[in-house]
């Protein structure tokens, strides 16, 4: 066939021209080059210099997915002429897929054109194996697609009478000849369709080879399709992402509630649901693997993917959520010393998980750093990457207890501090999830002490024209804003007391007993700030804190050069306010920056590239792990931190953004909930 | 402890004398030798040493299997002299073990046991890790235990707050630091109950290692209790054995009708039941599966063994009952072809086999070696060891098909010949299964042609004293040997032919229809072997002796040194009566041996030696598979072997030994069934 075309090529338009022998082909952007014998398919070319270029049918045009573009022109550089026609005409089958647009039109499948004089052959990058897969964030680090899951396509020889090899053997020795693969295990449920699937493709069958050792799942004939699903089990929500492991697209995400929070709202309660019912983690288990099932039912049918195409699952969760998934049984994780079954990653089969996808379906749970850092905080570090950054980062996942970690490419630290959930608008009087109808944004005028506010669901402010909505709460980000926008009113002190003095200048300011509070909204409903919720605020804004200044004490540095907020939590709050209640130490704000939910985005970079899960298994295993609960100065940093920024510590960066209200004469002392919150450490794992 | 031990014993018997500072250790059997400092425990000296000596607690005094016997005396050989006292007195932990019966009289537990002066130390057989299992068989070839599956008895560091390493990294460290055992890998259930079982020991735990690199089971404290299970699945029966694998013992055995009898005699007409009834083959796996597990039940109560101690299970079959047993759908097997899923062993967890034995038990199916050469035959290999013998050996197991393996330690083959169910006393008018009351031997008188026999129950042959028991069949044993007396007694000639003149000798040679029977038991139930029978047994015995043949032209050899017959047909029939049959080749008689259930003890080798299953996998896989079906040379020999012994080969050993009858003129040609069985030949597979 090669030959043929070849014929045609040199009577048409090659004629007159001097063919050589062996023309030049040269591969950009790579710049690998080689000369090959006439008739040299492209990607055979391409295979022997080492150039990443993508297919699943081994060269049969039939995937599409090996295509290239030919450069025409004079190219002075590598003193050759590369013409269209020194490649041959293009082929029956390439004329067939370009008109299922499966080619783009001037591209060339490599499998298809054939060398038959000197060109320069251009590998578009989603022709590439390693392709990059798009981020938004700047900063991001950027994935390269290099699944653990590859499908190859091969044509097995048909048992006969005169060979008795197994149908395994049979597949393996195709894989082997066409794909180079070396020895393949192959569980018992492979075995179990081998047979059906050879006969039903008439031995042409696509192999799903998982991290080039394992036989994972054999489709009759020729089958391009094949997805993951990264799942980010918060204590709240779950939250998955059904991706193209072809291209790493995310072609569907979806979110749910954790049905566990019927067994109790936060970690500890659900703990505390198994310590009481003994066995009781069997139905925690329950109820999260199928929400977890129902999530990939929910993506798969929105993208309108087989469920049976998904074929690796990556998980992340914290430490408690991360045992109740795998049935493990969480009650050790309830008390001091905090044992985890595990702090190693872990592969098995997503049966096992209880997940009905495909029966061949493996399941990656990423390592768990200590007993509160949870498979969520890696899962992070590997979004975020601090250990390969050369800045200093302090990294924080705010939720419940609030997973932090300090460092760089040298060194790497990990805690937890417990938070509490005020950041999330629970035990705050007013606060509520982030909701439509939710506070978001707020500003306190300094001399009415009025506030004006945003909701979620609504573009405007509540004091522009068109703003609409009825407001219901406020949520995480809306109290860190109110909190600071007070303190910056002069409505409360540093030391966080609401200053009486203040109801001289505005009836927003009014006693409540034996305290002050501060009316916020004068509607239905009516939305107060307390004295209480204000300690609340500060207590856990302390703990975060305290935690971050131990880990800076750990590694001996005053300051930090950049600072990641990841969580729901971490993207809606302004960071500046953040920085005024002194939840993170001084940090240029241009180098504070939120990541969103960088542990589902960890999941999914451990989905798309196989070395990921190589990296931060190690990375995890040199983080230094730090117990705030056993460490003295983590009582004293909290105690210091429990001002508004900071009884000590200095903020240049903020100060030189913002003007900060000179200290007032002392007001009452922090009340006795620091201790309390402390105390509480160990429930609110 | 050693120290005070040291004082101790210095200031009684040792008194006086001169303590060499570094006294010389001398092991028998192995010669070993080296110098110790004072007090070092002798396990500690073996072990720098390569002594092997057996421990499952590492020296702590628990397990008592590192005993040792002190050689008391002068030892020329060595320059030492060798007293008890040399080793100090015996310890607390001793007396008490030997008051359990623990500790054998006169030996001491080498942990306890410290150098303090020169001595000779006798490691007895029963102290070793790689013991000899016995076998009864003098040629069989010797077990070396070594079994996959290891217990190891480890403290384990409690977790604490300054070190969140987890459970399994902190029992991993223990296996490490104590038994020097590698990176092992864990699956879910282990982790799952990994808390339990630390807490419930208080830290101290035994864990079982499978082939140095799966942490395969923990139990709580000190645990030296680990069996496994031999099963050998055939067609017609299921046989299992229970071993302890601390010493290789078989502590019980079970045997059980293969109960899919029910589906189908034969394995074809189990075949066709599920291409009859599409799923058939789960309902198949079902009762094989069951079966397996009342047989592990039953073995387990018989031997007061807790199921959750069998670890390990090895299983061998012929490639249906294999397939079946896996959940694989065998129709493929019943027709040309006939692919295998896969001609490699198979290790897998036994609940994936529907075992529920401990959650942890693993089970290893040995590989099959073609279409119609199964495991069971592998297991056959792996007893009789065709493959390590400088003599040319015949194996050959006889079934519905027979197995046949030719060759010795140069080179292997194999194939299978469709004997057909004649040989198991199936398709014989009289013939019955081996059972109380069936004749399984049989002696003609030259003159009368009146026939004695003995019968299965009964130690007396018929006529003489003490004979008692109702006669009710003949069974494959007494088949062969009542066909080879009627052609040694002359009724029945060469070719086969029950001959009508010897009616006129003998009333018991008498006219049906057209062809001629002989009365052998005149009674109730009347036995007669009709020249229907004879066909029968010609018909089997030729496609026995032409797979044979045609493996010896395969090798271009006319003679073989050795022959064992495999198989519960094999051990009860007498090997003369083979030979004057002509279904084996000539031979000398003390050659040819029996060898049991040669499969099953296959199956108990894999079982208790870990590298024997490397050897077969290897070995199976150089085996030169030869199809009979299609080998045109195997219907010539099979013609030929019709007559009896054999139309063309000579029999110059049994000739030495027994007369056989001179040719007769020529009777009727065989009929034609040789060509129906041949035809046959892919319904009996």
């Amino acid at each position: 066939m090669a030959g043929s075309r070849l014929a045609a090529a040199a009577g048409a338009g090659m004629a007159g021209e001097r063919v050589a022998d062996n023309p030049l082909v040269v591969f950009t952007p790579s710049g690998r080059r080689g000369r090959f014998p006439l008739g040299t398919p492209l990607l055979t070319a391409a295979r022997q210099l080492g150039v990443d270029i993508d297919s699943v049918c081994g060269g049969r045009a039939i995937c599409g997915r090996c295509q290239i573009v030919v450069s025409e022109g004079e190219f002075a550089k590598h003193g050759i002429v590369s013409r269209l026609d020194h490649v041959g005409s293009t082929s029956a089958a390439e004329v067939q897929l370009a008109s299922q647009r499966a080619v783009a039109p001037g591209r060339r499948l490599s499998c298809q054109a054939t060398v038959l004089g000197d060109v320069v052959i251009d590998v578009p990058a989603d022709s590439q194996v390693h392709k990059q897969v798009v981020r938004k964030r700047a900063e991001a680090r950027a994935i390269e697609l290099d699944p653990i899951v590859t499908l190859h396509y091969v044509e097995v020889d048909q048992p006969d009478m005169h060979d008795p090899t197994g149908h395994l053997q049979r597949l393996q020795r195709a894989l082997t000849k066409e794909w180079g693969l070396g020895a393949l295990s192959a569980d018992l449920q492979v075995l179990q369709g081998l047979h059906a699937a050879l006969t039903a493709g008439a031995y042409k069958v696509t192999a799903a080879v998982r991290d080039g050792s394992r036989l994972l799942h054999v489709e009759p004939g020729f089958h391009d399709s094949l997805f993951g699903l990264a799942v980010d089990i918060g204590s709240t929500t779950i939250a998955a992402h059904l991706c193209n492991l072809a291209t790493g697209e995310v072609v569907a995400a979806a979110g749910a509630m954790n049905p566990q929070i019927r067994f109790g709202e936060d970690l500890m309660s659900r703990v505390s649901y198994v310590m009481m019912n003994p066995g009781g983690e069997v139905e925690l288990t329950r109820v999260v693997r199928d929400a977890i099932q129902h999530l990939a039912e929910e993506t798969a049918r929105e993208a309108k993917v087989d469920l049976r195409d998904i074929l690796e699952v990556v998980l992340v969760g914290n430490p408690i959520m991360h045992h109740l998934v795998l049935g493990i049984d969480p009650t050790p994780l309830g008390g001091a010393p905090f044992p985890l079954a595990t702090d190693g990653a872990i592969d098995l089969w997503a049966s096992e998980l209880g997940l009905a996808l495909n029966r061949d379906t493996r399941a990656y749970l990423l390592p768990c750093i200590a007993g509160h850092v949870g498979a969520d905080c890696a899962g992070v570090v590997l979004s975020e990457s601090p250990h390969r950054s050369d800045e200093l980062m302090l990294v924080v996942d705010v939720g419940t207890n609030a997973e932090i970690v300090l460092g760089d490419k040298r060194r790497l630290l990990a805690c937890s501090s417990p938070t509490g959930p005020a950041f999330e608008g629970a035990q705050i009087s007013c606060g509520q999830r982030a909701a439509p109808g939710a506070i978001e944004r707020l500003r306190i005028d300094r001399a009415t002490l009025d506030a004006r506010y945003k909701i979620i669901g609504c573009d405007v402010w509540s004091d522009e024209p068109g703003f609409t909505g009825q407001v219901t709460g406020v949520c995480g980000s809306g109290i860190i804003e109110a909190i600071a926008e007070m303190y910056l009113a002069g409505i409360i002190t540093q030391d966080g007391v609401i200053d009486g003095a203040m109801a001289a200048q505005s009836p927003r300011v009014f006693a409540e007993g034996r305290t002050f509070s501060y009316l916020l909204h004068d509607g239905e409903p009516r939305l107060v700030i307390s004295q209480t919720d204000v300690r609340q605020i500060q207590l856990a804004k302390a703990a975060l804190y305290a935690g971050a200044r131990l880990l800076m004490d750990q590694l001996g540095v005053d300051t930090v050069d950049r600072i990641v907020l990841a969580g729901a939590f971490g993207s809606h709050i302004d960071v500046m306010y953040a920085m005024v209640l002194g939840m993170i130490p001084d940090c240029d704000l241009a180098k504070v920056s939120a990541a969103g939910n960088a542990a589902g985005t960890g999941a999914r970079i451990a989905l798309l590239n196989k070395q990921a899960r190589r990296e931060i298994e190690e990375v995890v295993r040199r983080i230094e792990k730090v117990e705030t609960a056993i460490e003295p100065r983590f009582q004293e940093h909290f105690v210091n931190a429990m001002a508004i920024p900071h009884k000590t510590a200095a903020y240049p960066n903020l100060t030189r953004r913002v003007a900060l209200p000179a200290p007032k004469a002392a007001a009452a002392a922090p009340d006795s909930g620091a201790r309390r919150r402390r105390d509480a450490r160990h429930r609110e794992t």
